[in-house]
């Protein structure tokens, strides 16, 4: 793949793998706007949230390359391979950052947690337009299709300008049938929190472990401006995510109480 | 350890795991507000973020237990070890979650990688009052001592009101000698990231490798509200940090682009 200087690149992961349907889907979608560099794991990383190696050495390895893509495998996590891509890999800073499609929601509270949408926030905290895609089905057989329409649209609006510093974005599919997405619909993220969420077992040798389970419980069901409202009603959620994490609203209550 | 109904309940975690000297200064101070169950791994987990164990089931194994504390190690992440803590090892849901001392700073972007914040980010997601403590000394000799005076005077101040819900505290000292600290400041997230990131080395084989390291730039010294300003003038940073990553100032402008 030669990347020339009008081409947009665009680089590409996930947190499902490197053989997860939704990554296959959206890097058929982003060939239609650019070179491509895919970069994931061979393992799933769901759940590593912003997670980084510190503890061993990252290896890349390229697997594929043609005209329109290039496809590494790497043993880190989402962010580190957003990291190596753009600091090893890449002849130039990529365009866009692009994670996803997700088997499953990223919608409320399961941001925090998120690969695919920490690889986003990283990209974001290069200063790289960023987004991530998560599809509202964990079933084997998810039809990621559906999806394709509303990503040309939110990628064609990126492209007609850039999102301002500090933002990236997440976008929630709702699991229906094809034509009964009714559009797309700009949130904010959902309160809402897991509960029950251990499954308590004995090994053959008798001795106790946990299984990570659980319900998600959304706060406010009845809120209409939320990512879960739009995804229960059938519309994409575009959350626009900020990088910075200060609850601004509560500094001047903060000082009072510490004077 | 009983506890009573008047007691204060306090789950007590870090990232640089179990015989690490700022979490061993932790538990101290906390002993002196309430009963304090503690957990943590025998490994260090820096740099988990909000990692969730899914692929390994969890255990735990309960260490030590006298009338003011109970310890436990746990082979999950920070966010792992308040989640089984909450759901399984405490009668009852506790009244403060408390982690750290971090070896290291978490001021700035590093609040998105740092176990030691998931936990307090974990914690406030259940609704207990959680704070995250880190020392801006990375060095082995680093004294946490320092830390004592500051940890009690945010403490006092949470136990006379809780936060808001959905709110935690970010708390950073700075690494000086005892008595030039100059006081606590309230202060918002430094914009900034990390650059130079990736040391290429080749292993016996001839293969590449890479070790994640890298510098941190902020992107903003002049500013005097942020952490990262509080820190290099010696004054403890307080930031308040919400776990909705929603940028609502956003949300009207990105909604005029889908129009």
């Amino acid at each position: 793949m030669v990347i020339e200087k009008d081409d947009r690149l665009i680089l590409l992961t996930n947190d499902d793998g490197l053989y997860a349907a939704g990554l296959r889907t959206l890097l058929e979608v982003m060939e239609e706007f650019g070179k491509v560099l895919l970069i994931s794991t061979t393992e799933s990383m769901s759940g590593m949230s912003q997670a980084l190696t510190v503890k061993i050495p990252l290896r890349v390895k390229l697997l594929e390359e043609n005209d329109k893509h290039r496809i590494y495998a790497c043993n880190g996590t989402p962010t580190d391979s957003v990291k190596i891509s753009v600091n090893q890999l890449l002849e130039r800073t990529p365009d866009w950052v692009v994670s996803g499609i997700n088997h499953g929601s990223n919608a409320s509270a399961s941001v925090l947690y998120s690969g695919t949408m920490a690889a986003a926030i990283e990209g974001c905290l290069y200063g790289i337009d960023s987004v991530g895609f998560s599809l509202n089905n964990s079933s084997p057989t998810a039809d990621f299709s559906i999806c394709k329409k509303y990503i040309r649209i939110i990628m064609k609006k990126l492209s007609l300008k850039p999102l301002p510093g500090g933002i990236c974005l997440n976008v929630n599919i709702p699991a229906t049938k094809k034509g009964a997405i009714k559009g797309i619909k700009i949130c904010r993220q959902a309160k809402g929190n897991w509960t029950e969420e251990f499954e308590k077992r004995k090994d053959p040798m008798g001795k106790t472990y946990y299984w990570l389970t659980g319900v998600f419980q959304n706060h406010e069901p009845e809120s209409t401006d939320t990512d879960e409202w739009a995804l229960t009603n059938n519309f994409v959620s575009v959350v626009p995510v900020t990088v910075d994490m200060t609850a601004h609203w509560y500094i001047d209550e903060l000082n009072s109480r510490f004077k």
